[in-house]
């Protein structure tokens, strides 16, 4: 087992390498399902994720002045910045191709600063471990999204723009291969024991989450087809869900049960939400990161919680704090994300940040020279 | 060195990794050449290696169980279990785009008891390595997956579908490189010891390969250009044949030659078999299974025998012996795979399965909702 | 900290694996921009590295004979000839769609083979580190390129084929977002302690090398839009800048600061190299290694000896020796790259190896089967 020296030695390079590929390349083709925004959606993802990391570890570097934490090594300070860096990542999806790169990047410093300032609170008041307050990335990233995306203008529903092709799914596709493939070393990333156990209960989340997408995407369809939207967000489901707990479940089967909860919401949840609740708060979360990663990363709070329970039940003779702990933790994640990001959602629509016309919305030519279309001529 | 203890933990994390990273989405993109099947490719892939390998789980538990062996620790299982998929990835090559999600996923679920059955069988009577009866992959593979095959009927040859664009090629290429670059992985991931050797010859195997393809699809081709699908397949057909060898190569050059022989048969193979054998035992073997990992995997088991007797020609008394096991391990494996594929080809063209028409082979539209087709409407 | 032997074990197989993936696949795919030759970009360059990585083993054999030097083990020289490699990878860019597969080879076995007689004077006459000789890659890459690209024919410049759909740019920003995860890896490769140091500021002047893209590329652009070739050069230019010093800059924000000057060497490079310097010396230099690797490389030579200077400013007596050492190994490493380079452009002319028109460049058709154009018919 590594101690907390040797994880910030050259043994956790291939660590922060797997992590750094995920937000990098993985989210990066994961959001390139747009047919004509492939180069926004690639390139604004590297480069918000480039000023997010050097930005959390100025943060980082203030902290530990002002609070005298006590000072982690380079390659430390940059996987943690990396793995805070998914908040930023997904709240970007629910946006994707509204948002011109200065709101982008605006909205990454707030959601950086937001989410450093929310993790601080859940790790120095109410003592949650480094690992389960940086797990509440997905969580407030998916909140904070769909805060900011209340404030954008919906795309007129039968713009052709916002669809995606066999081409730009199979691309996307590429990129949920690779998040799935990676998605058990960002689990275990921050761990500093127990790592093997958390990188099998999550591959087997992933796993069972798999195979309950094709199953449900089957079944919710109405001629018997599968859909890539449900596979997408529903393979990767199981992975957010059991990233709270992979670490303490015992058995594989609790993870796989949670891995089969994680995909059902997330397809169930598409269904539901894009139907009912979506149109009727006037949401628009065109990556659908609400199902992906905001409804699973509720059930994963909610299981660790149920597992925290049953494991010390005897034991504890103090369980109404133990459970009061990450659901304290969770509320306050929930809220510090919505507030930020409704403010946010404020913040970046002023006049002052020339705010894209829905005519514009997902058009990679509106912020792209496109030589190849003078070739032609 | 790692010993058995060692490799199941932290450290083998990066090897289950690459083992993954290639089953998911190197032969997921291996397989994405035909033009209008790259969802099913890439899903299909995902779908049946997740089923298989809890498959594989379960199935070694069962054998734990019922055998008294020893219990493995988690990662070192599913890195196993991973490995197995490879020959049920192989055989689905076989019948790509003609069967339907059932018929795969009741053919995984067959191939993988029956490969561990097969191999149960040669470690137990025959006392052949772990690493050597694993990598019986390709062999049982490729043979399951062309007896299954033959039970298919055959395109109709004028099929446009059965054809690869430039673009699906080249994300079929992208695929390849991922499984060229891993190849080293995967033939090291199971030894304990002379892993640098095997890594190190499987890595110059590679390399004669891709070069002696280059050059053989250079030659036989009438006009001189290069073959696509020729490259395809030879560049890996090196890695296939020095897997049961690689790590008693003294010298590299020996690996050079396998590797320069495995390009050959796979290139000739390719251009003797679609011509003459295949046509006569009405198979259609969709990506070339038979000459990318058949052929190289008989001949890298030839090359074993030949290389041990040559090692141990002085040495041993019981030469017969030596030579006699692993022909033995060949000839079961080869049988077990031959039966209990035809078997599986009876079985799920069974009327049940909804067998799909010849009409709606390689069609990515009989499998999944196109919301991007209704989008000109 | 790995110590030499070390370096050789199992533990550095990662590292090598990096450095393999980045050559074969991820420069394999930075290439693919031009929109007909995806398949001659990604074939040929795994056909000249694998070709190269032999022939670079047997000249580090041959060179270990000859100069009794000590032998290294095998995993260690495949890793120094992949990286060696990318020298050759670098200079193909420059005569991308302009030269055949035999010229390739041919200018990658004489391009090894003056790579390693320039490293081989700089490691035995100037004592040059192992490391820094080894970084001249980039240089030695890109002016051998340019001084080989002068010798072939300009393209029309009205030619359609000479340029990039969305499609293929998309690709080509794949390969270069694993270019740049990887990037760390190759900086640290064979570096034997202060790995961290270097995969630390690596990463920091890639980032700040990736934000100064985006922002350089819109303030240059006519109508402020990002230009995609901007980004895809630009944003690799830090890592090839910090690449001499990585493991001796203390603070993270020196290797920003370069980061920041070799983004913008690139970008204004682009700008003035080819309105002004390309046309003027009639170099056409397809993929941009000029600015790309060429000038940050420079950037990069001139910074290791400005950091040294300021360094050892008050503790070595001998300042000028300090100076001299690196300014004369940059000076022997393009000097060789330009005369060896000229001289093989020279000899790839000749008529012996079948030069191709003009009409011809950039045209995949020249070289590969295309089943799919028949399809039609």
């Amino acid at each position: 087992m590594d101690d907390d020296d040797a994880s910030g030695s050259t043994n956790s390079y291939p660590a922060f390498q797997d992590v750094n590929h995920m937000v990098i390349f993985g989210f990066g083709f994961f959001l390139t399902f747009l047919k004509r925004y492939g180069f926004s959606s690639t390139g604004f993802n590297l480069l918000i994720i480039v000023l997010g990391v050097q930005c959390s570890v100025l943060i980082e570097d203030l902290l530990v002045l002002l609070l005298q934490r006590e000072y982690k090594d380079g390659l430390q300070r940059i996987t943690k910045a990396a793995v805070s860096m998914t908040a930023v990542v997904i709240s970007t999806g629910a946006v994707l191709g509204k948002a011109n790169p200065v709101q982008l990047i605006l909205m990454a410093v707030v959601e950086i600063i937001a989410f450093h300032m929310s993790r601080s609170i859940n790790t120095t008041f109410l003592q949650v471990s480094d690992n389960i307050s940086m797990m509440h990335v997905h969580l407030f990233g998916a909140y904070f999204g769909l805060a900011v995306s209340s404030h954008f203008s919906e795309p007129s529903p039968r713009t052709e723009k916002n669809a995606s092709t066999p081409k730009s799914d199979l691309l996307s596709m590429l990129g949920t291969l690779f998040l799935w493939v990676f998605w058990p070393s960002f689990n275990s990333v921050l761990l500093v024991e127990e790592k093997t156990k958390a990188i099998y209960n999550t591959y087997f989340a992933l796993a069972v989450s798999a195979v309950t997408a094709f199953v449900l995407s089957l079944l919710t369809a109405k001629d018997g087809k599968f859909r890539m939207t449900d596979i997408h967000s529903a393979v990767l489901a199981g992975g957010v869900t059991v990233g709270y707990a992979a670490h303490i479940i015992e058995y594989p089967w609790i993870a796989m049960i949670l891995g089969l909860l994680a995909s059902g919401t997330a397809v169930l949840g598409s269904y539901c939400l894009q139907r009912c609740l979506h149109p009727a708060l006037k949401i628009h979360d065109t990556s659908g990161i609400h199902f992906t990663f905001g409804l699973p990363g509720v059930l994963g709070a909610l299981a660790q919680v149920v597992l925290l329970v049953l494991k010390d039940w005897t034991k504890s003779p103090r369980l109404d704090y133990l459970v009061m702990i990450p659901i304290g933790a969770f509320c306050l994640t929930i809220s510090v994300a919505l507030i930020t990001g409704f403010l946010t959602g404020v913040i970046v629509n002023l006049k002052l940040f020339k705010t894209i016309p829905v005519s514009k919305y997902f058009e990679d030519q509106f912020y792209w020279e496109f030589p190849h279309l003078a070739v032609g001529f």
